[in-house]
């Protein structure tokens, strides 16, 4: 089994659709990191910073799901990283209603010792220095390295995103991140030039149409599964990062083939992350669901034709 | 070898995108099928209407490639349909510049006698009367009708369209279109609604991000092949329509597994005729160029997931 350490905000959200309306309630990166990659059989830890406020309960189902906490400091008298959002009707976009950082402002992440020789690790969305500072508590080199990370540092601290990014084997960012940082429109070509920077694996995000996963000259393609509805996007894409590490820390393979197989549950448990507010649906998942999707993966991609 | 008929326009197309720009040039949503389909093996024939000022040098072309041409009038003194337009950077939209009706303002089909039992009739584009008009002629019911149609009728025409859908197996329209017409945003409960309106298959067309496949409860999706560079995306909706019922003509098989390999052959066509201005690119299209993509289509596509 392997050691997964997963880097990433553990949080409260109040999120409006047009379902719906939440009040505080658990969210952030690591926790839909977390939550997705306990689906697999590995030894995961994350590590985070949350206040006194945050609740006692929170923290007893990651540990219900296997999910180391030691990491995870609770600062006195503070208060837990706070966003708001509001979805439009077509559930691809939203207008922050607030980001209230409070201990995240001066999260100074300490990884467990026993995790300091993890074989994967997980950086999630994140200052990129605080994405450093992990990896700088490493004493072995991790077998795989992924990044996921979004425009806001891209705006506010490049320097440093670029010198993670030459630390990475793997980085996750969408369709519209990918563009602004390579100044290139073609995906083909924005990938061959994330490439430059150090991720020999770009894995591109495009939400409801699905994920490309680029290395060199190979390209493979996860489509998201086709819902009836969408009911909060909330946390689709760590959840997708989370299966994609969480499934790559079970086998233990790097390979490019079974990084396909990594994506594919990527999107499967995307899928069903969106179907409920918040972590809700993640919280009650079951094996047999996500192997029962898996079906579905094979029935929408998977053809035969005969060459003459 | 099945007989397909294709009734569609054959015109002029002057084309500005931001590598370049032509003077008129051979278009047509007829073209684009005839040419896509004359890949595969099948007897076709186009119904159409052109101008005498249509050059012979053009109809000689479709004839070059196998296509009947008979049902093409040529109207003495009649000028062609023409239409212009300049692709944004994104190349996903565009403005039309200019929209000259011509001759196809008063196009009464002929169906020629020898395709009046075709088994496959593919409906280009068309005001719905003249989709309707074609199926009027054919003396024996065909074995697939193909719809294809936009926006604009649904907006201009949309009791004939609702007519003529009743009259058809499979409807191709794009994503936005599938939503206007069925009022769902989610393109399931989209193509469930269309399938009331009388196709048994719905068939959404995203552009670069692939198509989708519905049949009742079953999906399936064929993604777009990621390009470096997309030069012209004219014509490549009638390209991948040509393809799917080109294929489905060749094989005579209209079988749900079947129909994915249709729309597989759909996205491959389509990826070539981007790669140039207007029709150049499916002109000289050889054979192994396609197989050749077909591999790369696996490639991005297939996956092996060896379930515990």
């Amino acid at each position: 089994m392997s050691k997964l350490l997963i880097v990433g905000t553990v949080a409260f959200d109040a999120i409006e659709t047009p379902f719906g309306k939440t009040d505080k309630i658990l969210g952030g990166a690591g926790t839909f990191i977390g939550l997705s990659a306990s689906f697999f059989n590995v030894d995961s830890a994350i590590v985070s910073v949350v206040g006194e406020d945050f609740p006692q309960e929170y923290l007893d189902l990651l540990q219900q799901k296997n999910i180391n906490i030691e990491g995870i400091e609770v600062v006195k008298g503070g208060k837990t990283f706070f966003w708001s959002g509001r979805y439009h009707n077509d559930m691809n976009s939203r207008d922050t209603l607030a980001t209230e950082l409070n201990v995240l402002a001066d999260f100074n992440p300490v990884v467990p010792q026993a995790y300091k020789d993890a074989e994967i690790v997980m950086l999630g969305n994140l200052h990129p220095l605080v994405q450093s500072s992990v990896l700088n508590q490493m004493t072995q080199k991790p077998k795989l390295v992924v990044l996921d990370t979004m425009n806001f540092w891209m705006d506010c601290a490049l320097p440093e995103l670029l010198d993670v990014m030459k630390r990475v084997d793997v980085i996750t960012i969408n369709d519209e991140e990918a563009r602004q940082l390579s100044g290139e429109y073609s995906l083909v070509k924005a990938a061959a030039k994330i490439h430059t920077m150090g991720p020999k694996y770009v894995v591109i995000k495009k939400g409801e149409h699905g994920a490309l996963l680029f290395h060199n000259k190979e390209v493979f393609f996860a489509p998201a599964l086709p819902l009836e509805e969408v009911f909060d996007p909330t946390g689709a894409g760590d959840t997708f990062a989370g299966g994609f590490s969480g499934y790559i820390a079970q086998t233990g393979d790097t390979s490019f083939s079974n990084m396909k197989n990594a994506i594919i549950y990527g999107s499967n448990l995307a899928s069903f992350c969106v179907e409920k507010f918040g972590t809700q649906r993640m919280e009650q998942l079951q094996k047999e669901e996500v192997l029962s999707r898996l079906q579905q993966f094979k029935s929408l991609t998977q053809f035969e034709i005969e060459l003459e």
